[in-house]
């Protein structure tokens, strides 16, 4: 009898790992969110060196998660700019950042608010939804094969 | 003129990734949501080589996402469980999982749905929420220094 498994190569944590499962990595992506564009600056804030930087950078382009344009300026200077795909690992980023609030620094010394512009509220939960945007109960979950699961015997 | 930075040893996402951040660490806080306990579970299922593992293991440990425990039978077994602050990565791998599930695969061809068991209505998002559980608007975040942000001159 055959059945479905979730093998590394077709399972979504592995494949966003695959892309930007590094400590650079992410945190490369983190400065972008907060206005980083050149190689100096990603290099200036995350203290890098500049080959794991360069090579980092390329991957990030290669997969589509950061643009690279080059700039009208003298110097042959570039600039690297999230891309639709890129500014989707928000939710990933907050994930790891509210993770991080309530278990390592505690809520009351988080280092970083994000609020809404108007109103100051502040973002301090992810909530589980379904296509219908109302909230899956998180204590009654199961997992199944999805359209492209693979299936091994 | 003194201003706040968020610089990477105060930042929720450098410590998440400090504490899960490599490629083998979520791997196996996922396998312990799927179920896994045993050494040799997470070494068939990842075909991660023993002193990787011992030494991933051993770090989850130390951080609180897994405890281990010493089984009352033969040949000094031991098992290792999510802790709750372990539980609560499910956020952070949903948020990876939903993100491949859009750019990697397509989401008709995810590998893996999660649903609720009663209903079968899958999660398909994670929605931002303050407080009081309502949403917040995501194009309209701006971010602040928390309340543990350090300051730089």
């Amino acid at each position: 009898m055959s059945r479905k498994r979730f093998d590394d190569m077709n399972c979504g944590v592995a494949q966003a790992l695959d892309q930007v499962g590094d400590w650079w990595t992410l945190l490369i992506v983190r400065d972008a969110f907060f206005g980083s564009t050149r190689f100096a600056q990603f290099e200036e804030s995350l203290g890098i060196a500049k080959n794991i930087l360069s090579d980092r950078l390329r991957k990030l382009v290669d997969h589509q998660v950061l643009s690279k344009e080059r700039l009208d300026e003298p110097g042959n200077r570039f600039e690297y700019r999230l891309t639709e795909k890129g500014r989707d690992l928000w939710i990933v980023l907050t994930a790891m950042r509210l993770w991080s609030d309530k278990w390592v620094f505690g809520r009351d010394k988080a280092p970083l608010v994000v609020a809404e512009q108007d109103t100051g509220r502040a973002l301090t939960a992810l909530l589980a939804v379904g296509e219908d945007g109302k909230p899956v109960d998180p204590s009654k979950l199961e997992w199944r094969a999805g359209p492209g699961a693979t299936s091994k015997s």
